[in-house]
């Protein structure tokens, strides 16, 4: 199969997506934390663009009858009125088991939001890249890892998170993998510390400021979670695929 | 200063290129031929973006009593009733001298085309890295590297030599370099033997299909021509800058 990487949500050409699975990438830290809630418990994860959108959702569902929380991030902080930041840590079982989790963030959410014509869409990241990987090689279409990138710009997190899951894939199996992916396989592969690695990278020193160090440990932790969040298109919620 | 690499054509966002100093890559082969003509005397060359117009360039041309010569290729093969393909081996000074060369490749060209809204617009490939760098260094400008890439793909090749470029700038100064710009650091810094490199590139393997082995070696060589060409933006042609 066809094995390509998109650099940042910018750069998505929805029209290039159709037949394609997809894989999300947002790991410092929005893939992270819908992963982690929903392993920890959460029915399911739906991202909103803005912060307008998600207080009327929680509206929405509560006249359903439908419990929810609101997560998210804008520059890294917590949004006012949100009963979570954008930090996975926060996301434990006590907290969030059976509810929905209303999730707006600045480049994740966005990606998801801009993939929908793909025909199937993952949620990934470091910590659950081998449940990934696993459900990649038992199907058939062209692979498109989107790194949300950070503010629409290429993000080295990201892209070496593309490139683990890359080089699992490319171990059982020969792909055809564009320049680019190759590219991410050779970082990775020269860079299995990976939290030394994104110690470069110009996002870490926002997360670094705002004493986040804990996280990006986390997110770092390679293949602990066993679950594939996918995204259903018609309702855009976020749930565990089943196996 | 901040150093930014944009990886293909296609990711060219006009506006971004304000007031910035911009070095248009396409190194297999477009930029090795603009350079290569002009350091053996070709008066100027001017990139026209599509076949049609070269021919009507060179009518115009002919009417003011300007000779002038035609190069360039689609899908890496010369076009029918040109004088020379896009390998850099031809533009031998005994074929170009005092000429102006009306080149039209698919990649480079249209690079060069999108980025006229930048300050300054320079020409750079492996062979004339670091007479591009030794004028960098004495501007104020932001830099942009503009990786030509291959139909709108990213391509290693471009890659690996903005790579270089950034490498050697960063020799004697620190600058502040996306995270895009570290990663071609990187690649370059890694893979020294940058023929070796590129033979793992998509696009390595149409020009080996096509005998092209020599140009590839030639464009692989290191700062072996010590002139830069500029675009002159309202004439959109490039010639030598003056030193």
């Amino acid at each position: 199969m066809n094995i390509d990487v998109i650099i940042s949500a910018d750069h998505i050409k929805e029209e290039y997506l159709e037949n394609k699975t997809v894989v999300v990438i947002d790991m410092l830290r929005a893939t992270s934390v819908i992963i982690t809630a929903l392993a920890n418990g959460a029915k399911e994860v739906i991202p909103m663009l803005t912060v307008e959108e998600s207080f009327k959702k929680k509206m929405e569902l509560s006249k359903l009858g439908i419990p929810s929380l609101l997560g998210g991030e804008r520059r890294a902080v917590k949004i006012e009125g949100f009963d979570f930041t954008n930090s996975p840590l926060e996301y434990t079982k006590e907290k969030i088991d059976q509810k929905v989790i209303i999730l707006s963030t600045t480049n994740g959410t966005r990606a998801i939001n801009l993939s929908l014509k793909a025909k199937k869409i993952l949620i990934g990241a470091m910590i659950n890249a081998n449940a990934v990987v696993e459900l990649l090689k038992n199907q058939e279409e062209d692979i498109v890892f989107i790194n949300s990138g950070t503010n629409g710009e290429f993000s080295m997190d990201d892209f070496i998170c593309s490139g683990y899951m890359i080089n699992l894939l490319c171990q059982s199996h020969e792909h055809n993998l564009s320049d680019i992916a190759k590219t991410a396989r050779y970082i990775y592969a020269n860079n299995s510390d990976v939290v030394q690695y994104i110690k470069n990278a110009r996002h870490y020193n926002v997360l670094k400021a705002l004493n986040l160090e804990e996280d990006l440990k986390y997110c770092c932790k390679k293949s602990i979670v066993d679950i594939v969040p996918i995204v259903n298109k018609s309702s855009k919620t976020i749930s565990i695929i089943s196996k």
